[in-house]
């Protein structure tokens, strides 16, 4: 099981670009994850967040060369970019990119910022080319796109059930400085899963906040919350300590808890002003969306592979594993779902590609609940296949496994979003039905 | 949930070819389920496979009108027609046929045979058209593309396990008449699940049977079955019964149990001669799957929608059932099934349009397999919102679940499909690491 | 895998009992199933519904000549029979009725009809034995108990989602007849799913309906609702057409869509009073689930033998099926499955004889939801290992599968009674705070 | 749900045993729980296995004030205690114990050990009692009944599928000490799932090892393999490397890799002699597997009652969790799977009871299959329920998520145990026809 016949469908410059992104990552990605560890194996409590293993330096500088750098800019975002030569080598449709993310997933932990194309970088580069001012532009966004420094999303909030975004906490205190005359907000508030707010090299933290004292706007549902651009480190921004996910720290990447503490901040510091939180919020979602799901599939599909190799290496009861009935519906199942999981993803970036997001919003909802879904069952047969090896540390597999739980809940739980595609389901016969009473009148 | 969407990617003439067949799916044949099932509710015992309902002729003259008919002859093939006016209107890819074969899923009973469409004659002209000899086709095939007669395919049997085909104990039998000089063969054996046999207008059963005394490529496995084309009704074809498929006995149309009692052929009546029944029936399968799939999506999205309006219809505990999480959750399930279904069978037979079944065989399985149980996994949801009435005769459902049930053992049951997609893929890794090796050397 | 483990922890005079329920089941009624069968195979249209086969009355004659008759009558019921010698032989708890149940339910046209022990009747029993007035018990309940008559439960209507018991429709008028001056009802509606209304021998219906124009009690949720007897057959009880389930139309014994066509009633055909409907039904479905359960589990049973002995019957690929390992897997997720369903219901029987129906109604309500959907399993894996045979009348698997999905939505839906169980689990938990609190003060 | 229904079928002093393991457990261990993970989270490397939490020991002292000590110690092995004051306070049965182990499991890394009746100690002390020579027993077996010291039971190797045991590869190789004329053993290969090798006090490691030039019994199947009790630590055992289980090392109880490399041992050390590591092993499992059952049982229903309280303190789109039929639907299927895993698995205990392990040995298989899934489902559900702090470290949720995924491996991968669970099934098939067959003769 490959994703070869995906490549029928490619133009023949993508098609060339999608070769060299796996033989980047196969042959060079893949095998530096051991280095990677290693660094991290002698570093514990708090040494673990300080310093970023040196063969990510030595990748992000092959990536460049290879024409692999800052792939995820989508076309209609190139004209904005503050200097052209940061682009793609190859501009991408959403369609075309998603098979690019499917490579980097193979090696989650490095391929992904090799590329500068890593989360959650890459939806905050898109916001700060789109709404971004040029003075954000200047000081987030370039450095961003040179791979020189990073970048956290701050939304979830820990005393919440954040998969209800009108729960947010968080307040956006405006106020007039009584001295200068001057507009002055501040923030309060406490997130977690702010994955990335801990790596040495983030400099910036856009937090989603709800206005408190606010103008009318703010009253409404959609114009509740706005974001914020905090520099960081920041030293009311206190990093209170690292989440686990299922026993990994992801370090020194993961994921922080984080106190807003009175931080103050002025007009310049809001991103498309005051409200603008859910607009800018959903420009973010449909392509990341994208990105999760295909880099899972590309996650699974390794550990499909490696189901494959392993079960013909393992012999019980006198033949390989993959003579055993079991085994082979083991095999078979993961053959359909990967297929069924890549053709959800690419063909919901193709409505992207020829209908926005916005129009597309039930189906990337369907992805985000039924991809996940599809990837860990993959992943989970592949860890049964290899038996306790599969849960050790000897394989990517029960890392990825974990990865894959917690996309079940990261960017809303599965419960979330069935919601939202049965309410669009109704909503559209309900209007299919309005328009046939509209006709017989 | 629609599959609108996949309108985008169709030529032109293809879309106008949908809409029409939507239309006359939607707008004549649905309506005339009805007359068929008044039709048949005083027909009992014997007389159940006596007569046609007269809709049905009606909806064929209507379907040539609107130029609806053979649609399902695949390109390659109409060049073979005997009679080219026989032709479709417009020659389809498989692809696109898939997706006509969809709409006239949604009515099982009437829409594929108005349109010439139904299995197993499709399958059985296109043996003919690939295969047939000259008299062959013009006793069979050319009354089979006007419509006026039908057919059966008879490979399964009740004695032995038939999902492995070597299992078949349908013999063939050679030998020389002693005064005529002349060679000829006797069939003898038990089929069922022969659907057709019993349709009042069957004029030819094509039967799979295992060579006896024959030449020596019969020993290989794929050359051990031969096809031969029987006339019916025959005096010693002997139709012992009608099988029912969770009670419903589909009359007229149904599944017969058939006797064959030494019936006496000559060489004329083979399908491209001794030994040719694997390459004959390979032929058959892969087109007969995608039908057999896009025609199961098309039955679950009428059940989908079905389920959609009741849920919209009927109020527990205060509130239509839409509003309940655990519909909610049904719908969105469904429509993830649906897309999914949906995707994996266009691109599998869009894989078949430019490579050809036999090297899209490995993925022509995992649909076998997926589709139709995430079909059935749709339509039971659909019959759990509709309560009891999903089980009744008021709505398609229960009769759907029904099929869709037999889908998962029909054409092999999914044990068997599954086993050759593990075989497959580790054929593909056992092939890579040769290649491997062999660079290496 | 055999119940045989229960018998371990049965009384003697019980384990005695359930051997010869076994023997008779397997020896006596089993092979009359094909008796059955003959008798209807010719009986067609409404002839279905006119005539009971000999076969029944014959082991009727044998149950009772074995001690197994109305062997259903709970401990608590037997000193209000009005004939003590229509009790049970051995008079058996919840739970060692339920081990007879499982037995009765491995041929469920006839065994549980044989020993007068089938539904709706013994629910019906129940309710007279435990509601009727003298009059009730004379004219209805002696017949009953001794075999001479059926009768029918009338609740679920086609108008409305009956699972919301508060939804129901059908209506009981009261007024005073303006010549008599007497209390007359008028009982109004359209009921379906009447098992047993069309039955030849049915002569009662116990009809649940709203209470019109009544006592103030009447607009209490609880109160509104009011059950009545009324004679069958009846002019004004019209029985509109038969049901079929999956195809199956169970006839002589199915399922009738009724008309409540103004049908006069005194206040003599009242159960228990106006109002008194919602506690009457309750005490009729504790000891009906479990029955239903039981038997579903003995269907299950008797299923999961016959894929055993077929998985050593057919062979493919060179070995019999149950030396696939895909075909182990299906053997050893349904004997887990076929223990849970059965000690999950076993548990709730011996709940039901220590604490009552009425505290057990949480654990009642799970087996409710589980075991139809264990045995379901169970079943639909054995029709998969027989192939085509086990969708087809050679077996008992079809109609045991349309049987087992039709429990899923009888007697209310998964949903309903999923519902039930978290609110009472979280009514606990309040309990639970609420005392804690208490005790803190 | 509470398991307090299972109290009914207690013996008094049984139920009042339980309760205080309940209170102990509830009110002592969960709250250590803290001080464990505090006196972790400063240890890092080699440091997590050089110490153990004080807070251990005090709970020892406690459980062994309240009569909580050796629970485990069946009774028939009471007679055998090398000193009758180390034996439990109640003697138990299986199906006791089983109960509880259930409380034990709420608190896996501290109740089990304080009330010195944790895995695999339990295990490898049954085996001392029964099996163990005098010198063993007061070597081995007194210091851990009286929880001095702890022990390992290496059998898992790296090298192979393990779950087929005639796979192992760790070699016991006899000869004669040319010196000294004595019979020596020498012990070669690597194990790993070495659960408590680098425990701080293990002073034991019962290792499996396969006869080299041996008795001629070791050719056979059940005779191949011999148990040796190896004094630790040993120079010649080498602890190469901690293995950890989805992130998780669980220090400082964990799982090793260990190297045996020439460890040199006489006949003295062997378990019952040459040849009898089957028969000793098998002793060992089915107790064990209740244990293990039970134990996560009890894990799953804390995780289950996590997910009741979160449901209620948690708030989506104006409502509680709970409210949500979702989430009803997660609570009363957690409900169905924790009733039906305690039924079944206490019934196999009480079977063990009755009719000995070895009679039980299919139900066994049964619940080692059946349980462990049915655990992580509940476990899933309340992970989802939680959300994000579902994964973190602040619940119990996803370690104990990961352990139950470990236990679908642990002592065997399920496919090994379905297929254990279909040859018993078909085996008792086989026999019946024999002995019908015998007694048609």
């Amino acid at each position: 099981m490959t994703s070869d016949s995906s490549l029928e469908y490619l133009r023949p410059e993508v098609a060339a670009l999608k070769r060299k992104v796996d033989a980047f990552v196969e042959n060079e990605c893949i095998p530096a994850e051991q280095e990677l560890e290693a660094f991290m194996a002698n570093r514990h409590g708090p040494d673990r967040w300080t310093a970023i293993p040196p063969c990510l330096e030595r990748l992000k500088k092959r990536a460049k060369q290879l024409g692999l750098w800052n792939l995820f800019v989508p076309q209609h975002l190139i004209e904005k970019l503050p200097d052209p030569s940061l682009g793609p080598s190859v501009p991408l449709t959403y369609r075309e990119y998603g098979i690019v993310c499917e490579s980097l997933g193979r090696c989650p932990d490095l391929a992904p910022q090799a590329c500068n194309s890593s989360a959650p970088d890459t939806g905050n580069m898109e916001v700060l080319l789109e709404f971004g001012t040029p003075q954000q532009k200047q000081k987030y966004l370039l450095p961003m796109l040179r791979g020189e420094i990073r970048s956290c999303f701050l939304m979830t909030e820990p005393a919440v059930a954040s998969s209800d975004p009108t729960n947010l906490e968080t307040t956006l205190e405006k106020c007039i400085n009584q001295i200068t005359g001057q507009i002055e907000y501040t923030l309060r508030g406490r997130k977690w899963w702010s994955t990335g707010a801990m790596d040495p090299r983030c400099r910036l933290a856009l937090v989603v906040a709800r206005m408190q004292n606010s103008s009318s706007n703010a009253t409404s549902r959609h114009g509740a919350h706005t974001i914020v651009a905090v520099p960081m480190p920041h030293p009311q921004v206190k990093l209170e300590r690292a989440l686990t996910v299922m026993g990994y720290d992801d370090a020194p990447f993961g994921h922080a808890q984080v106190l807003l503490d009175n931080v103050k901040l002025t007009p310049e510091d809001l991103i498309l002003g005051e409200g603008s939180g859910f607009r800018v919020s959903q420009a973010r979602l449909g392509p990341g969306r994208i990105h999760h799901c295909m880099r899972a599939i590309g996650m699974a599909t390794r550990c499909y592979e490696s189901m494959i190799r392993r079960s013909m290496e393992r012999t019980t009861f006198g033949k390989p594993l993959w003579q055993h009935g079991g085994c082979q519906e083991q095999i078979a199942d993961s053959v359909a779902d990967l297929h069924a999981a890549r053709l959800l993803t690419l063909s919901v970036a193709a409505a992207m590609d020829s209908v926005g997001a916005q129009k597309a919003r039930d189906r990337i909802a369907v992805i985000k609940v039924a991809v996940p879904e599809l990837c860990y069952r993959v992943i989970d047969r592949a860890v049964q296949v290899h038996g306790g090896a599969g849960l050790s540390q000897d394989f990517i597999l029960a890392k990825a496994l974990a990865g894959l739980r917690s996309l079940r809940i990261a960017d809303g739980p599965d419960s979330v979003h069935r919601r939202t595609i049965a309410l669009l389901e109704i909503k559209k016969e309900m209007n299919k039905r309005k328009s046939q009473q509209k006709s017989h009148l």
